[in-house]
């Protein structure tokens, strides 16, 4: 280059201009650093992965399908997966749901992007527990919405403050995480549920029940979701990536049947349907394993994990450090004192060799100083009792 | 229901009010009928597909990477892969592409999505051949551009009118297939594609390059890309779909790296990376077999199947139908007399048990009348000669 071309002038379009840093990458970067112990992340745990059961699903696909199995599909999804995953809600939750009722999507985060799509023009309200999850929070950030974040209380979010602002607001919909939220890991009780979907009920503001951990809970007994009191109402995503396999990227979305036909248009403009294959494999470790009891050994195990962790908390943090008691999913809350800052833990942690997620991305206002977040999943007891050791050194030094 | 309560209103966002109203569905239902031999739509051939390589290549998987091969991986995608997608470019066309300039898509559908999502505001102008590929219209639609329909020559699109359109609507970017477009079968000239390089140079409008057929032509021998010309104003897409198998879902766009760094971060937002097994599946059988011999296989197979289409063409149809000449890719074009409506056609030929492809979805503008697009890559040769001699009844019966 002789430096008289100063070469093209990108253009970006005008939700890249509004959308906040991306966290993250700085996150992956510092924390990938090697022997850093990482409870910043979110995976599951790949040695709980059922290896053989699903290296035996693709072997029959190729048996039973052949070149099918690589071919064009429809948009809406591997009709048998549909099947299997609408009569799981039956035996699961008593639930009836029709395959008709459901699209498949590139893992729960998919849905995510095209339901804000389809649902929000820029300027529109989106209701969002505080803190939120992440992942949600980047997707809809690209449609240029206007977050109103709801706080909780011990049961769920707090029903006055989610009334009025659904009157004052008039959101579109309302995104949460009613089991083992991500980053909370607390979950809604029932009775909160019940009034969530009372509140609900006659406005038009939508609710997205986000389940990716409804599978996960520690004693294996499964909570009713919001969508059993207001069927018409709500939008229920699922996701076989915490409980079979994350790398085949596939989840699905339940929903009432116009909004259902409009995020069909999305998807198939989106990538026109996902990956087949991965569909078949997951019909067919669905139907030949028994994935019910490997998934509840599952979430034996990430309880064992949580509970070590919090025990550990309470043994090595100082007293003024507080925490969430989940009962599912893969994450629990630090709460930290006024003294503390949750991105100077963060940094500290890296220098000893732990990495923990800051709660600042997961609000849409100004917070997360205080808060941080914890992975147990991903972590084997060793690595906690060792991460959580450098964690206690970390708040040592700062006291 | 007692019908004292309406539902809720479902509201969607301003960009489904504008959508035109899909095409595809209606089509694909009549198509269906059995017993239809289809033109109308864009399948490989799936007996082509190499189910034995393929089947080996996930033992592969299995055998080497085990749960890993499961797990969550990076938004740009499993680098072996983009480092074969790079050396790909090097020894089929001689360019110097590195693996960082790279992103794996769910086939190059998603491509056009999120690229669209990165660069187009409201009202902002997109350039696109006429006819152009109808998949792209339908992700670009979502994000509410103005399309600027260029009309073609029989080197190309029109140079006058390009750099004339350039100057009046600053487009963001122009979107064209130079190998075998989709939908009239027509590649651009090595001339032509200079041409273009030169009259984007020094604006500020991109090219999006999709190459979704360049490794399907029928002489086997690969056309230089207008990337070559003017690398840091082009995204190039490439997919696996066409020459591997689609029911994997993998693809990729090449871009300069402003473009790119900002389309990971989209890609991210929508499903946070590809199906990683099908990724490693994928390198495994790029590395392992000699695909490009069997890729050269399957464009000498096209090539036959598109040449006895277009004798039939000649022999049977009446002298006032026109026809393209492709030399690569899955699709050729008709053209009609006044006289003649294809819709009219399309209606007539599904009485008469063959499924063609009306023009007008391809036109952003009030076109498509008299062109029909005609598949040739998903039927065998007496599907062919079946097929065209029932819509040779059809275009008897008009006259």
């Amino acid at each position: 280059m002789t430096g008289t071309n100063a070469g093209p002038v990108y253009r970006f379009s005008s939700c890249m201009h509004i959308l906040p840093p991306s966290f993250l990458d700085e996150l992956f970067r510092v924390s990938a650093v090697p022997g850093i112990i990482s409870f910043a992340g979110g995976l599951p745990d790949a040695s709980l992965f059922d290896l053989q059961g699903i290296r035996q699903a693709t072997e029959a696909v190729f048996d039973e399908h052949g070149r099918a199995a690589l071919q064009y599909t429809t948009t809406d999804g591997y009709r048998p997966l549909r099947e299997i995953i609408a009569r799981r809600y039956y035996t699961r939750l008593g639930l009836l749901v029709s395959a008709d009722e459901i699209q498949i999507v590139n893992g729960s985060q998919q849905a995510l992007d095209l339901m804000a799509k389809i649902l929000t023009s820029p300027g529109d309200s989106i209701l969002i527990e505080r803190p939120g999850y992440l992942g949600a929070i980047e997707a809809f950030s690209f449609y240029s919405p206007v977050f109103s974040p709801v706080p909780p209380d011990d049961e769920g979010p707090d029903p006055d403050y989610l009334a009025n602002i659904i009157r004052t607001e008039d959101p579109v919909f309302f995104y949460g995480i009613p089991n083992s939220q991500n980053p909370s890991g607390c979950t809604w009780s029932d009775m909160r549920r019940r009034e969530v979907a009372d509140i609900l009920s006659g406005t038009d503001c939508l609710l997205y029940e986000d389940d990716a951990f409804g599978e996960l809970f520690f004693d294996g007994k499964p909570r009713q979701p919001v969508m059993k009191h207001l069927p018409d109402q709500v939008m229920m995503s699922g996701s076989f990536s915490k409980v079979v396999a994350p790398g085949l990227r596939i989840g699905w979305i339940r929903a009432p049947r116009p909004v259902l036909a409009a995020f069909n248009r999305a998807k198939q403009a989106a990538d026109l349907h996902s990956n087949l294959f991965s569909q078949m494999v997951l019909t067919e470790y669905m139907t030949r394993n028994n994935p019910d009891e490997k998934i509840r050994a599952m979430g034996r195990e990430y309880g064992e994990r949580c509970r070590l962790m919090t025990d550990l908390i309470e043994d090595m943090l100082p007293d003024t450090v507080g925490h969430t008691n989940p009962v599912g999913g893969m994450f629990l809350m630090l709460t930290l004192p006024d003294s503390m800052h949750s991105m100077e833990i963060f940094e500290k942690g890296i220098q000893e060799g732990v990495a923990v997620m800051p709660g600042v991305p997961f609000y849409v206002d100004d917070g997360g100083c205080r808060t941080i977040r914890l992975n147990f999943s991903a972590s084997s007891k060793e690595q906690i009792e060792a991460g959580m050791s450098r964690l206690a050194r970390v708040f040592r030094d700062m006291a």
